[in-house]
């Protein structure tokens, strides 16, 4: 038996999720369900492909995630089920969802639902629950091991998995530029697609000082330069710092403040950052 | 052993709920503890009887439902615990959270709790809090199975537990009539007591046009002709819909749009909605 | 095995405390991991610390709660684990986070963490994300048996642990005066922090009125007369009154309003609030 974690759009405030926590439970009485998280905004994919990505290795082998944001529910859009490089599994909606576990993780093997026989019994009349009469009662068999990988249904290719436009970050000469991938909620942190690796190309230490560049088309919002800081303490409250963040990759934030709020900073592929070393300034 | 599930108008921001599930693990260390939704808004018994009758029976039978939404707490309001005709239970205090569980699922048994034993031992100072010392603690013990149903207290007549008025959905001529229950809270999407059965009496089918009025009192504030869709996938982005909802009865929506936010719709028996079949419309 | 409990301030719309459970199932299959609210206010070290004493005492003993709001992450300040005084465990960065478990309830013993033995494997390169890596590791270990307290690390003085500054409860004359230390967040109702005990040496009984002045620095923002209720309902709709809280502590509502809202009141230690018996008022 495996754990199954449920993420969605629908909120807290309703019964849906406790609904599909009964279908889970009913499948198996002892099994272990949780959440990721509910207050995906509504429609927003690429929001719950992100959540995904930052949560799915941290869980063992075996792990059931079931992710519901489907705008599309009730087309011809596939239902799938993927196992990851690290052993986990993924349950979704195929518009998107996997689109940073397929690149960042990998995707070893995906099926699609049959949905003929993974199906809540006696639910054949509503059409717009998949949630719930599909992801989760499938999802729920999964982890409890009543069913295999093998009986969720048919294998498809991997590489025909779904995935939504992306921007690789990239260096050129002594600029690293990427994009603003997501916020931290809660404290306005920005964290971009551009890894450590790659930031360090750049040839700064803990400490050094980087010139950042954030634009949205045309459009630049915030130039300034900054601390590379090993952790918001290194700064003072409200000065700015470059981080990195528990993806590995660079964020940005002001220590107790919120950045996005700050300049009016937005998230997806046409938001660049752009990062140097900062230039060395002599008043003479 | 059975699946504790808590519903209330506390919140997730405080201590309240934490303290519930610390005296239910207290009760019985492997006991499952779940939410249906702590975010009732505040005195609202509608909304959680609403609630209760979305998930109760997707849970197995011998589940222990509390809900706590009490602005008579203190009062002489009976304090009870029923079951259900699909074999849950529910302990609430008697002002009507059971009104929609007792008209369309069906209450068997009701007893009314004896607090004298049924109560947090070295909790008698505090008169406020019975969510915690009287509901949780009695829920706990009755799904660990270290009390019977019968040892909750005396039976009463299940024809005695309290309903808020209700006005039935009805048809008259060719207009199916009813009210609007509920909001979707995440999607502004409207839920009606409109029975798929009652609905179908009209004559259509999926891809038929239906004539939707929405009034409030005197006034009306929606008369437009939509869709009878079977998912939301057969209407274009912003168009406007009606569908069968999770709980078998008509909804009305607009696809990624807030139907209830783009004509400032509520909730309540005061609230009507009409439906018949769209007049043919011939341009000559 | 012993149950854990998360607390943060990072709320509940992104992937960080999933991590945090996925890393403590991780730690152990079969442990049961629960919340107590990640909703305290960014940074609200206060907060965090009045939510423990709220919920700390209604779990088992050997409970382990983790506790992260943590604006200093990255400085100097310790991560500490105690035992409380009625045997639970709480794990936590030591910057006031125990003032009120510490004063209220009493530590009788703790421990700084060792952080080079008690780290997520392969996290070394995270240096803002103790709560993942350090706490929520730590604490799954601790709760699951794999480590004993003494484990966690070498003892320190338990009076050693950081208080944030507090103004005692106390009773001058025929005055009793306290600070208003937290709000219900949901209802509006003040929580002070003066004890029944205190508060009944003012000789004043269910029913008897009492004056009630609330003051923020020199300003005064509410005086008046209201009723030492036995619970909401012995007051009418929109009726302020006086009641014992869950916490044996005086606080001060509107029935079915929000007393916060009604007069601007906040928390700390510069809102004060004083009782006293009522004066008869005799119309000549």
């Amino acid at each position: 038996m495996h754990p199954l974690i449920l993420q969605s759009d629908f909120g807290y405030a309703d019964g849906a999720v406790c609904a599909r926590y009964g279908v889970a439970v009913n499948v198996c009485a002892g099994l272990r369900v949780f959440d990721l998280t509910h207050d995906i905004p509504q429609y927003d994919i690429w929001e719950a492909s992100y959540r995904l990505i930052q949560t799915v290795s941290y869980w063992p082998e075996g792990s059931v995630f079931v992710s519901v944001v489907d705008p599309g529910v009730g087309s011809t859009r596939r239902s799938i089920a993927v196992r990851t490089a690290t052993g986990q599994y993924v349950i979704t909606p195929d518009n998107g969802t996997l689109t940073h576990v397929k690149r960042m993780c990998g995707i070893v093997e995906a099926r699609v639902i049959d949905e003929s026989v993974n199906r809540l019994p006696n639910s054949g009349e509503s059409y717009t629950f998949h949630g719930r009469d599909i992801y989760a009662y499938t999802g729920a068999r999964l982890a409890s091991g009543e069913i295999t990988f093998e009986q969720v249904g048919p294998e498809v290719a991997a590489d025909s998995v779904i995935e939504l436009p992306v921007i690789e970050a990239c260096m050129h000469g002594d600029v690293v530029s990427g994009t603003i991938d997501v916020l931290d909620v809660r404290f306005g942190s920005l964290w971009t697609n551009i890894s450590r690796e790659l930031f360090l190309k750049l040839g700064l230490a803990h400490g050094s000082r980087v010139e950042v560049t954030i634009s949205n088309d045309t459009r630049t919002l915030y130039k300034n330069i900054m601390a590379y800081a090993k952790s918001f303490a290194d700064v003072n409250v409200g000065e700015p710092l470059l981080y990195i963040n528990s993806l590995d990759c660079v964020a940005v934030a002001i220590n107790q403040g919120s950045f996005s709020k700050a300049y009016n900073i937005g998230t997806g592929i046409t938001w660049r950052i752009t990062l140097r070393k900062a230039p060395r300034i002599v008043y003479e």
